[in-house]
């Protein structure tokens, strides 16, 4: 058995794009629950765009460390179900993440932060006494009963594969300098409309008073919503430490008609 | 007080048509929580359609166990609240389900699992001290706090009330086999727009490679999505069981206009 | 320190204008887990119209009571997060509140819940370690903290600022007499398309058959559903106790076209 590196809070967190329409997310906390009672099970979000495993990862990169170290994130974006397609355990900053090796947790060297990978072995679920697979939903036959196991402390990543160096780095596209601009995308609207980039708020110490263009619309940087009038559009550095364009008090997502993939150029005025 | 059959877990799991949008689900936590600390509370879904309660009763029937056994599954789509409408608590392979008597509970023995049935008294609320009861939300003044007591061990089924042998049954068609072919329905359409029928996976093992026919449309069936190119049509047996229709990485509801009581014919090629 | 009034329970609920499309509310969970473990947190609603802080409060002071005793309610509708509006700490019937004084908490005393009102000082966030506090996301980096301590019993109010006679009570109208008739107006639609208005149920006490005016369309009062048929327009005194106007098995906010503000007449008929 490998170090025990992992101290397991008992905390689980599920991000899938499985909505709550359905009792797809109910079935795995159930999965979960009957085999490890006192699981602390917390849904980040299940409603990432069918299928786009990137977005999960985005949210996920800037959302685990909320949680107390120990935690296992569960992951399930996973057009390639039932295929050959791998299942791999990160270990970051520790915390462990289960994902399929889509690009998903790519998201994560994206920030920085370079995983501890294993890929996850059919002998391991075997011996964990997962016997019952479907071809379908393997978030409720696999992710629930290993994170449970995870959790419990009963097992460790090392337990459930081998080591691996390479793994599905996904389309997470890195803002450039070109032209004295930053260029980087929209890559997530959310429930309030704002246009969340993936440009660091990091990247912008340098300009003294940025102004951000996205389609055919100017804004300027800004701290908070609240410093301008409702209706105003502006950009500002949000909570999870990226660029973010938003309409105070509206939608930016509607209002300007943009929406995901949508260039952001950030440059000094003048320049 | 009667034998103890069931040892309770702990868990309740909360099966509505309240939606999330309001906070109906919160309070039926709350008055759980007032009651029994330790719970720990699940949702299997909210977004059944308003007052569907066969749909409500296809998924449970088909989630219940996914739960350790010992759980208390709670489903209030009651359009009948406030009205003379029983409401009772079956014991089915060691888990407990109270349910208003309206058809909900008929999808159990349409999977063959026959309840034991008890209907809940109003005698019984008073010894709990359910004493204010307003008529239009029972899940709240009733269902939480008798799933609490359950759940808690400090009662039984039987401290509820009389053991039932009649009670509704509801509209659980089964499929049927009819000029060569099995005849069944679109019963439920999931988040990704994937058409769930009520068509046993296990009455599909005679045909060799079966068509399954929605519409006007012909679909060969499959052992996973993965298997098929996006934007093909597919049939496959899905996780719960069930025969269902899919649009690979697409929304078969969507791009076939096919909704809820569509007919569904299974045949062998040639037949 | 104070003298200790509030008992904790461990149960935390958050209600927001969020949505769950996002991962906020988890990561609020998150940092809540991180100080207190054993939390029991539960979602009120996080489905308020963006920024409808009073509507947040009307839905607040209405349920907080089915949790029990020693209960911290976070609310979270916070337009002017990252001003200088304050954040409040009431308690009222020993329960606490967090909230921000934007009106929110106004539809307390508009129930006669005349809350004891602490108000949270910059002082107390670094004496319990909140030291990183983004401009956008009070949420998480305030509100649920300081959740996590006053449910672990780690402080109480007084200890997080001063005592506050003056705070901000918002519009929550009250419902008043003219000529022969009680104004109220519709404050929210379920999601049933049910119209919910601030007149409380107690204020009809002394009409005989009262009708309820909305827009064009007169309703009979009922005292449940379940006494209609399907179609029919009724009003009754829901079990929040407050009146409602309804279709039975319909959406009286849809087929009648009517909507929050609407105005509503109570009166007797032929006065």
């Amino acid at each position: 058995m490998a170090e025990r590196r992992f101290l397991p809070s008992g905390v689980i967190t599920l991000t899938t794009d499985f909505g709550l329409r359905d009792p797809f997310v109910g079935v795995m906390k159930g999965r979960i629950l009957a085999r490890f009672p006192a699981a602390s099970v917390v849904d980040l979000t299940h409603e990432v765009p069918a299928q786009a495993a990137e977005e999960a990862g985005f949210w996920l990169a800037r959302s685990f460390d909320a949680f107390p170290a120990g935690t296992v994130h569960v992951a399930v974006v996973d057009p390639g179900v039932g295929t050959a397609r791998a299942i791999l355990c990160a270990e970051i900053a520790g915390h462990l993440l289960l994902a399929p090796d889509n690009g998903l947790l790519g998201a994560f060297p994206a920030r920085s932060l370079e995983p501890t990978m294993h890929v996850l072995a059919e002998s391991a679920y075997a011996a964990l006494g997962i016997d019952c697979v479907s071809a379908t939903f393997h978030g409720r036959d696999i992710f629930a009963p290993v994170a449970a196991e995870l959790a419990a402390g009963r097992c460790v990543p090392a337990d459930l594969g081998a080591l691996l160096g390479e793994w599905q780095r996904g389309q997470h596209e890195r803002p450039a300098w070109d032209q004295g601009a930053l260029w980087g995308r929209v890559i997530t609207i959310d429930r309030f409309g704002n246009l969340i980039t993936n440009i660091e708020g990091a990247a912008l110490a340098s300009l003294s008073s940025p102004r951000v263009r996205v389609g055919a619309h100017v804004a300027k940087l800004h701290r908070t919503y609240g410093e301008t009038r409702a209706g105003e559009l502006l950009a500002l550095v949000n909570a999870f430490g990226v660029l973010e364009v938003a309409i105070a008090q509206g939608s930016a997502s509607e209002q300007l008609g943009l929406g995901r993939g949508t260039l952001v150029e950030v440059r000094e005025p003048g320049k």
